[in-house]
């Protein structure tokens, strides 16, 4: 299908190696579909516009490979990159699979398993440079806990800074261009993790060595997951200019870490998310980080895959008509939306800006009484949305 | 009852007016019980043990009351609080009831608006000060949004940055004592709220002019309509040395803003809270705002008042019993609690430590195969709890 | 706008009293539009294509109000609905607001509160005859609790059972053609609500004296509240041929009330609920128990009323158009989705169908690898709904 | 530790097989433990007092295992059960972690699987029979969809009634003695899945061929998940007369399917729960449906199994101290709780009965101003499980 929502590398869609190579497995319910082979994933994933695949180490050199068969695996990924012209841009570590891990890796108690997951963390960093990637994701799977009493959380913290501000200063040493990407959780795999929202990594990374190597890699289904607004999260990420990456997928509130295809929950959510990221000329990765339902086989994993990037597309479409549509341009005048842009005190936070809010006098009555269209204003989003205006 | 639990001043218990003085009212349901004079108030708290009493200026003095009014009100007040030897320590705005506001008050889209805003806090942060309270509370109960369309939360939050800026310079400027504790809530009454949680809120302090002069009011019941752990909340904010004071209640989690009695819900998570206040050795006031059933007659309320601190006290000596338990503390022993207090790489961040990690060798076999005990540790815990050692 | 999406009374849509006479005050804020005269109501409603309205006896005639001050306003309402053509097809009873519902009404401990609230209702289902609406819903706003020991909860339902029984009794006494609906709902106002689900609701209804005589009034808002899928809540009870009313709103996974207008979240869970209403040939009210934002003034009520009954409509043709499209018919057979209505044993309960249950053999290699392409079948629909196909 | 809190045969406590068995695998992780030996679970819970183990036909015999290794290890397995006295009151199927139930097992689409399921269930059923089973748990794992789309649930009900239906027939053919437990969850693994609350298996069965033979499963964190009270749900299954059997676990609302140890999470609804199931005097198993934390090693298992039965016997003791303390009793005889027992209509539902109601006056100012002391009831049940009074 050669349409206007036709994928191509400059729209700078990537995947995960874990996601268009997801198996099947939950919780539940044994493997149903066959491992896949990455140097596939990578021709299948180019052939539908991609521009980039990411991977954490495991993915690509299963754990514990003696180093022949390691060498082995990367000449041939290298080799279907070279062929694709796909790139990696972000890479990541797996912390959370092996049992080793199971409570915690940066904030272990036992401080050998610290270690060992900083030094997995060290080799890591170095596979991901030598793929050229500019992003390196952390995500804290293990951090966390079930037994309150077994960890304090201040300590938890200062672990987790300490190995924060050691891969940092691993980067600096090998002089690798390079920054790295929290990526917050609230729960699942564990009872309670830390850095649980956008807001507590973000505040988490003002107490870093170097915060200017370190930003965020937001993901939709896990913000979603407590309830947040994940776009009113990205656009605090984007205030703090920390927005480093992207997952985008979709997730209902409240429940389990769903990962489903971009778009396929909470479509106007979807919606006021890639215009943000549009209108904000936001540069970086559209990275979805999502996998087919357990109920497709192998085919369906690249309608998936097809499906989060033209949805995308369509969004994006849907986006640059709101900002030409008259009717909706009007609605916004009528709520006073660039109103917001004015400062409050133009003079300043000076002793004579203060005086003038002081004795200023206003017309309370007449601002009680006034009301702002926004039911309006939303339902004619509502319609562009549906396609219907 | 003169008993081990018995509230006393030197605990620093306080209450709002507007908790004792809740009439009942809810979105399907008229008043219950009658107005509470503030006066009354004080009384009745002060006989119960309390430490003090907040307000916002509204619940004080009703929004446009005459200066003649207000000034008899206030003398009224102050003999009360003079005669039982309450004090004020924190006090807030209500910029939430008044229709003026039904678009948000720092962040609402018309400048003027923004503009009374911030001269009614003004306005009521001399009266806080007349009154010696040295916390300034601001949450920003109406801003948010429904329809995303009608605000860009970028710009929102420039606002909302400018805001808490100009009482910081309002307070320097006439040199009172008092620091600011934003109060974060994630919905209600508006769809989505900026700085819905603990992290946001922390996060956005960074970028505030004297952001020294600003830290958090984290409220149980706002972290928990999220599904997030209330605690860890509070410890992240301790790490940061950002716990300027603290909103004590009980919630269900992903239900409306509850406020019930301390302790009423999820009593391993207050035990957790309390065990992590008072081991802090934090010296804030413990605030509860919360409010009686709206079941309850004007007598219950005082019974809701006393059980709130009552709990407190009964979780506090079970945390004093816990640092004490034999069994417990070998529990910790056995999970390697306090090795979380080593640094993980006890040489630091310079390039002979990265080269220590880096050529480390770990017995890999051996971690993978450790398991903890926490179930141990977790029922020891609820035991205690249960006063059944 | 005269378009294909131009509400008409054949269309059957209802709206209540309190919905476009909704004031606008929450837990935190007050009133901020005029009362709304119920004549005015029925008038605009009329205007925009509306069918009907519906009212709580509270809402028409305020409680308490005088024999001749009812007879007055009861005259003008009738005179209303006869100009405008518009029918009451329900009525229900207020059993939340006064504070003699305190602690329920049909569950009240206090035996004369039970009394008090079925006499009550019994005055309303007269009210409500009057007008000849054929179905009278029961919402128990007030049938919960927050303190669990002050109520057996099988107590509670036997008292509820009986005040459903009562009031069936009272309409077949009386001869009325009249149906009840219950109204389910799991929080709010009270901390934990009986009957909390649709499910809770249907299961009840069959322990009832005149089963025939009671069905449900389903609500988007209530069950989305809890997580719970509507569509499939709807489902099961046209499934058990209990679909008696339906209220229609939007509303996000949990969080307080919210009753926004119908459309305005979750839009592909509102377009699978219209397809199903639509599919199955339904023929009842489609009500909208929803208001406008408070941040409206009093002209943004119409438009809100109109919203909702504009996407009903724009979603109806979308449902159309599925049953259309060829693409989405063939995915439909990819899927098997037909193959539901086949029997799973044509030859029935009896033993030989279970012998040859038990006989069969299965090429079970086979159906472990087959996948379904959900993913395709999904994004089908999503393009239409976004109007791109 | 031979206490008052000793789990002895007589309690009726029972595990799971895949509960103590637990590995440990999590969607992000791989096993932790060992694989138990049924033949050392039925070993290790005999002597820790438990009653019986319950199995999924795959627990027991895996799936696919030739005949030969069936008998060898059924033998074996009786041989434990013998030995050490222990039972099973419970087995069920594993519809679920097959890839050919992807789809559904019951419900699914290709009515190939569906005579499949059909098949398992028969044979599992009769494998519950031989080792004296009397209750048969349904947990539909796959029956649900992520694609609404796919499935008509009205058709999805019609099929699994069948497949209930047919199990009935199949267990009345054969003469067994035995009877069915419905358990409901909302989602996980499926996005949404069918007969989701307790409330809807309750209306379900009402539609089946032998409604008598058919109860429920209710399951503490399935409920829980949704945000439901638990304890309401079960206090209306008992008032249904279909509490067949029950699943005790802890879990936060609106998490993944957590399964914690009972009681670790929401104490004072354990409470509830347990006051209800002494109180009522019911007979059935306290089944635990946990299983240990990922981060326990193999003894931890037994430590989790140890604490669920004690935190039970710990709460059953303080139900019967909540009756006998007298003021608690005191308190109950304030808020009326016994006059919920008392018809509302002593006279029935006879015209004569309504014209008493019809005609009776009430003071309504008088029952206007009533409030109930709510909070203190509360507060003497909280310190009563503080173990304070």
């Amino acid at each position: 299908m050669s349409d206007a929502y036709e994928p191509r590398p400059e729209h700078h869609f990537t995947f995960g190696l874990w996601t268009v190579g997801n198996k099947g497995r939950d919780p539940f319910g044994f493997e149903v579909r066959e491992p896949l082979d990455p140097f596939e994933a990578v021709e299948r994933l180019a052939g539908l516009g991609a521009y980039g695949v990411n991977f954490h180490d495991d993915d690509l050199v299963p754990f514990g490979s003696p180093a022949a068969e390691k060498e082995r695996i990367l000449e041939r990924f290298r080799a279907a990159l070279d062929r694709t012209g796909m790139c990696v841009p972000m890479a990541t570590t797996n912390l959370f699979s092996q049992p080793v891990f199971r409570d915690g890796a940066f904030t272990a108690n036992d401080p050998d398993v610290r270690r060992f997951a900083i030094r997995k963390t060290f080799d890591a960093i170095d596979l991901a440079a030598s793929f050229g990637a500019g992003v390196y994701v952390m995500w804290g799977g293990r951090e966390g806990l079930e037994c309150e009493a077994a960890k304090d959380v201040r300590l938890a913290l200062d672990r987790y800074k300490e190995a924060v501000d050691l891969c940092c200063a691993h980067v600096r040493d090998r002089g690798y261009d390079m920054r790295f990407a929290l990526e917050p959780k609230p729960n699942e795999p564990r009872g309670d993790m830390f850095l649980p929202t956008v807001g507590h990594a973000l505040a988490f990374i003002g107490c870093l060595e170097w915060p200017d190597m370190v930003g965020l890699n937001p993901e939709l289904a896990h913000e979603t997951m407590s309830g947040l607004n994940f776009t009113h999260a990205v656009a605090q990420t984007l205030w703090h200019s920390k927005l480093f990456h992207i997952d985008l997928n979709a997730q209902r509130i409240g429940r389990y870490d769903q990962d489903f295809r971009f778009g396929s929950e909470a479509l106007r959510d979807a919606f006021n998310l890639v215009r943000l990221l549009e209108d904000s000329g936001w540069d970086g990765m559209r990275h979805f980080d999502a996998h087919a339902y357990r109920t497709e086989g192998a085919e369906g994993v690249w309608e998936f895959a097809r499906g989060c990037m033209r949805t995308y597309l369509i969004l994006a479409e849907k986006a640059r008509r709101f900002a030409e549509d008259r009717e909706i341009q009007d609605a916004l005048l009528e709520v006073r939306a660039s109103s917001l842009a004015e400062p409050t005190s133009p003079a300043g936070l000076g002793r004579e800006a203060l005086d003038d809010l002081r004795s200023a006098s206003y017309d309370v009555e007449a601002l009680q009484v006034r009301g702002w269209p926004h039911e309006r204003l939303d339902q004619l989003t509502l319609e562009l949305l549906l396609g219907v205006r």
